[in-house]
């Protein structure tokens, strides 16, 4: 497989204040402990693992506008950004290991920091871009892309802690993969700002691999932008995912979280991939193991990985002497 | 999504005469419990709830040529038919909670009453088109098809309390969706007479959504005809409905059960459905969550309820004041 | 369907040296209790069961090269392949329960001896084409191939007791599906000898029934070769197919092992089937019977067993007197 970068830089993020749930913070812990380093090591690729960020917690964090933790969540993306976009900038790909899915706000803007011209590819049985003023919850997992989408700037209020970032992201730009759980506001947005969007209706009827083309013409075309994943366990089926906070029925096969991996990482142009929302606190321990377990499949096809195998450069079949 | 009408009448029929197993009369129930009416209101629908029907018992009811309960079914049927006709004349989607598949005799006699040009959409593991002489069990919800169509009348024998329902379907204006498990007889039926049959070797091989485009292809070329879906859960896989009589492995996911609703919904002519077979005592606690929840999703997607999410008539994203 | 013929050789094969799990020897007493034979007899082929091969044990069988069981597998492997050989000669099918996958070193060099023409379709998790010199284990189950592909002769030691093997297919005969995890040389030599390969990547990216199409347009175009389907359990997810001994994740579903089976039976041209690595030993009973279900369900496709029913011949729907 052909990679842009064979550099990794591993990002672990603990963060759980986006939304309501105990535990999606050991996240990036139980990536690690299932080996994610050194699976990724295996594949021949260069792993730089930067540890967990640590964020000063501020527990006078009043919601504002419903919108809960507004300064946590602030001052942790800004944190986030600065790190994918060092990581980028110094010729690595990002893997961030979350966390909940607010973190996107930091991953997508230190992204976008550093390459002006990237695309993302978002895999979630949710849309997560409600506004402040449509958030039926106030959880910032549920709002990270209305940030960051340039045409939602005047819909979006003023929160303090937010006022550094930068739309940097369009519309046209976006391909959503999995969804099944849209919010009325949310699908509003998907609609009349143009946003490319493959539900499980449209997996249904064209089959994973159609809507991956179909994806990548909407967004690239050409195949020459980098391309930022960000993944949400939950965009798989319960069956598989269950030790998640917001699980919804009827998701993805693990084939098809891998054939999206694949088939990303085989453009050469994956960038930046999230892998958010594996909650080891939720469902039993083969509910856990078997999260945990696919999330890591899903990481090692991002970066090389092949279902048909890998063979070394310069191998040569041994014959008998 | 279109919707032929914006009217539901919802009927509960707790029969359970036309096959052996205990329980599946509470499947009315079991729907209505887990918030059926609820959830259908919620979609913006207009929900006219008549109820469970009510059917005297006879006691002294005889097979005849091995077809088990003639009186009790024959006299059921004759009242849902009549429910189903009125209902549908009301100008509502007539909505059937089963119960077994029997009470399809009268809900597609009473649809054919009120619509004559209606057409039919099977859904299940079995053909359910057995006649009284070729049913190996004599359970009627076995044999609901071969009393309605009109190629069949010849090979029908007389049953009493039988008599007044007249074949009101052709053999051309039905197709089945799901099948796996077909009796001799009822093969050779499909092949004569020329329904057209997907079972799950054509949704194999064509996947879910060119097996519906055929099948509408099939009976109903222009988009013009009144649809009846007649869903049994067992045509899903038993690791989804296995609360359900006669189960076998093997059937639809529950994302392509909801897929065929969806679609017919979206043709805007869906008049009514029949949603059957749902049996709270069997299986585990967990199972029979699993079956009624998937049936609700069925139903649910019947009525408008997209994967995409839906936007309430007239909303505006709300911008900050 | 056509069938080729209409007599089954049934070969018991309870070999278990070609892997180290314990319980794999029990897999052709654990179909027959499944009752396959009656099975198989039901759908109107003449069974002929000549019940299970006897092999002598030889303690004294030290590994050659790594090579586990040299003598043990080498002498098995001969009678099997006589067996084989003798069945297909006297028009039957044969069909091999086993047992370990080397079986099939002598289901095919048997199949090849009576049936010049053979082409291959080999259903597996694996490649099973490591040679003894690139094997990581030194099981034989995951080298059988290697030993009877033409191009592969000046790769293989000399082993003691394989002597006789002579390499009796191309790789462009030989067609696999389900793969998903090879080792280096085995995607070595499956890219440099040309052996098509349809792993689970292309069975998410074509779908299945077009994976079959250019299965059989790669190895048998004009549909008049005898084809030997060697089917390991472990293609199969091991959500279905726990009880074996080498399970990897993210397998084929029943449904698509069935439609592999209905569609190699429908060519007519079926000629050898191995139905292997079924361990009863693994797994909870559930699992376990769950395995066996599959497997005998796989047997019956390829004898003509389909999904739409069968009609026996001569049959006339009754009528009433
Ligand atoms: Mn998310
Ligand atoms: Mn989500
Ligand atoms: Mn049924
Ligand atoms: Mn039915
Ligand atoms: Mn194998
Ligand atoms: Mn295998």
């Amino acid at each position: 497989v052909r990679l842009s970068k064979d550099k990794v830089g591993v990002i672990g993020v603990p963060s759980c204040k986006g939304q309501s749930a105990g535990g999606v913070q050991h996240g990036p812990k139980a990536l690690r402990q299932a080996g994610i380093i050194d699976k990724l090591t295996q594949l021949g690729v260069e792993v730089y693992d930067y540890g967990d960020l640590v964020f000063e917690q501020f527990d006078d964090d009043t919601p504002i506008l419903g919108l809960k933790n507004p300064k946590n969540i602030g001052l942790a993306a800004k944190k986030i950004s600065d790190q994918v976009s060092r990581v980028i900038k110094d010729d690595q790909i990002a893997l961030t290991l979350g966390g909940d899915h607010s973190l996107s706000i930091g991953t997508i803007h230190g992204h976008a920091a550093a390459e002006k011209n990237m695309c993302l590819v978002w895999v979630d049985a949710h849309a997560d871009i409600n506004t402040p003023l449509t958030s039926p919850s106030g959880n910032v997992h549920g709002m990270a892309l209305s940030f960051l989408v340039k045409e939602l700037k005047e819909y979006i209020p003023q929160i303090p802690h937010f006022e550094w970032i930068k739309p940097c992201i369009s519309a046209k730009d976006i391909a959503y993969i999995g969804l099944r759980d849209l919010d009325p506001g949310e699908l509003w947005i998907v609609r009349n700002m143009g946003i490319s969007c493959f539900t499980m209706h449209e997996v249904d009827r064209y089959g994973i691999d159609m809507v991956l083309r179909m994806s990548m013409q909407a967004i690239n075309p050409h195949g020459d932008r980098p391309i930022h994943l960000s993944f949400d366990v939950d965009s798989l089926d319960p069956r598989i995912s269950a030790a998640t906070g917001t699980p919804v029925p009827g998701g993805l096969s693990v084939r098809e979280g891998i054939y999206i991996a694949e088939e990303l990482a085989a453009t050469g142009k994956l960038t930046a991939v999230d892998l958010v929302e594996v909650n080891p606190l939720l469902g039993t321990k083969e509910e856990r193991d078997l999260t945990v377990y696919a999330a890591t499949e899903i990481a090692r096809a991002c970066f090389g990985k092949k279902r048909e195998g890998n063979i070394p450069p310069g191998y040569v079949l041994p014959r008998p002497d």
